[in-house]
């Protein structure tokens, strides 16, 4: 009970019952239970075929590992190592995946908000990583700590947000080399709800991991996920040593991370949809497959950055037709392989929060809906194709979440 | 060819290459196709279900029909008539409803831009109805007849846009005496699209069809349609002479008539989506039967307008999760019917062209596009609940549809 409740109920009578209809409800929504059925737009021939394309790059093109440790875990685990080029045996990569668990539940700090996951359930979960606020005097500046409290405290109230990421946006007041224990901090200071783990580096990820070791304790995480992680991949076809260091930190210890290859549609891919779909998919089936070589039975999440580039600027697009197409066809692959997927929902390219903005984000949440992903991360503020985290869009799209929230359950 | 294809093609060597590819070229996207799946969220019990719901209401409740000729046309086809109330049985309503074609060909005046329609084939149509213009200096005012071809040429220019419609805007400088012909002058005139019949009352509906009969001769109509007019019911459960006589001006002559309940869900319906979608249903089946009292074997069109109500204000909404969950059971309805299905696309309530617009509208759209409707109106300008038309909007939101286009095709 909050204070205010405490109050009312101490003061008793009219008071108290006035008090209690004015008093703040946090109240969050259980984890989306999806009864829309999935827009899967590839009959299951089309699926093999692409799993088949996806197979032959890993088998014949290989993934460059730019990692010793992990090109020695690779060879220990019986794959070809040619430099730093691991060609994967679709054999061994299907044997690998099989392990990854389909569903788990979150725990969060207040046990009565942790959430199923998995299969039908899917959660909302805010933008991150934004190097610009555009604060309430529509103002584009370096965000703060205060800042980011301020997004976590508002992620905490909103119905519809399930968790409060972590550097929603950069705390540029915070030295780099101590940023991540602010971040963290903050997510588990400000709010109740799960929150996301930095993976900065390796080292940065093992102190999120010791942090959560103090809320939690380490049983409870051997138990089941308290947080998640995100490794991107540098599409095509490349895993760097600062994402599997970190990746490594999380996955030991029985923690999540999202196996995000980093698309940017006809830029780092071919143009049109089907091969992008095919290479997105290699990338993201080696993470997966790295995973269960770093800790067998250990939750990981196929993920992805997805965006398409514009032809004339080259610069990043959202609420693209092919994006909307893409995310249909990966969460089928998603449920081919059986492991939760996560896709980004409600992006925009636009400068400031106007018409622009609007169109591309429902666009991006109407196909994340339908395509059916379980982690829909960047559910609210993003804008500018991630350069800022807008704090009017911010409250918008937590709305919207829970109009598609309504819409899809 | 146009003109300046036509002096180029005389002017010959590189001029004319230069000038062939600056020519404006308006080309015409075919029908849509539909490759996504609808998204259905019934099973056929649940559909059974709602069916039955609304055959119910016809038979019990009845329906009102304020029209002599109409009440008389009931009697002679077997209904019973009490008063100005029509009760229809199920047999006799699914009798009527199975001789209307599920598939035809809209003849275009350029008949390269005649166009398939029903089953997976959708097209995109303009709104219509604006009393205002919300112009290019953002000036909101009364439109003209200037304004209204304007939006026909740029109707015209759209390459997603299949249609012209007819008053996008009401030009409030036509006396209403005779608004009618000239708003369908303009449609004739400034576009080789097919476009939409006034309704506005059974003369004025009777001058369009003289128009048309001038334009594409009496034979052609007889053969395929040639345009489209729209009906909308009183809901709850009435419909009234000046729809019913326009009504009988179209069928008559083989012209089908979208039949429209104008639905503001949770006003002029119960506020609950599975008993709204009932009392819709069974207004357009009413209206749907009488279209082949009039005229067996006549096309229609399974129609409505939908909008929910903010329990505040009384204001309509848009996009709002409860009118996508009716448009992916209203979709499921007319299919089971195996009748074509008209409903709204990119629709908002915003003042102005801004955030709140593109969200509505991109909501909207996707609801539409993933429920299968067939004749996708109100494509492109919609806003303020249909106060106004913004021409800036009316742009953007042509090439929506074609986003759109891209995504379902």
């Amino acid at each position: 009970m909050n204070e205010v409740l405490i109050k009312a109920s101490r003061a008793g009578g009219r008071g108290a019952r006035r008090a209690l209809r004015s008093a703040p409800d946090f109240q969050m929504l259980p984890s989306l239970k999806r009864g829309i059925p999935e827009c899967e737009v590839m009959d299951p021939s089309r699926v093999e075929q692409i799993d088949n394309a996806s197979m032959s790059i890993l088998e014949e093109v290989g993934v460059i590992f730019r990692d010793e440790i992990a090109l020695a875990d690779w060879k220990r685990a019986g794959a070809k190592v040619v430099g730093d080029r691991v060609y994967l045996d679709r054999g061994l990569v299907r044997e690998l995946i099989s392990t990854i668990p389909s569903q788990w539940t979150y725990r969060a700090r207040n046990p009565e908000k942790s959430l199923p996951f998995g299969g039908k359930h899917s959660i909302f979960v805010p933008m991150t990583g934004a190097p610009f606020i555009r604060d309430l005097d529509d103002v584009r500046r370096w965000p703060t700590i205060a800042d980011l409290n301020t997004f976590h405290k508002l992620s905490h109230m909103s119905p519809a947000l399930h968790s409060t990421a972590h550097h929603i946006v950069e705390p540029m007041d915070m030295k780099v080399s101590h940023r991540h224990l602010h971040i963290t901090y903050s997510s588990m200071k400000y709010s109740d709800k799960t929150f996301m783990g930095m993976t900065t580096s390796g080292k940065n990820a093992e102190d999120v991991m010791a942090m959560c070791e103090i809320l939690f304790g380490k049983d409870v995480m051997e138990e089941t996920p308290v947080t998640t992680g995100n490794c991107n991949g540098n599409s095509p076809l490349v895993w760097d040593e600062t994402m599997l260091s970190a990746m490594r930190a999380f996955v030991k210890r029985n923690q999540p991370v999202l196996c995000s290859p980093f698309v940017l549609g006809g830029a780092n891919t071919p143009a049109s949809v089907a091969p992008a779909v095919a290479q997105l998919n290699a990338e993201a089936l080696s993470a997966l497959a790295y995973t269960q070589v770093i800790r067998k039975g250990a939750p990981a999440i196929y993920g992805h950055y997805l965006s398409t580039v514009s032809m004339k600027s080259g610069a990043p697009m959202a609420g693209t037709p092919e994006i909307s197409l893409m995310n249909f066809m990966i969460g089928q692959m998603a449920r081919y392989y059986n492991v939760p997927w996560r896709t980004s929902n409600l992006l925009g390219g636009a400068k400031t929060f106007d018409a622009q903005a609007g169109y591309e984000s429902a666009m991006t949440m109407n196909a994340v809906l339908h395509a059916g992903a379980n982690y829909i991360w960047h559910s609210a503020g993003w804008n500018e194709a991630g350069m800022h985290c807008s704090i009017a869009k911010f409250v918008v799209d937590a709305e919207m979440c829970q109009m598609g929230y309504r819409m899809a359950e």
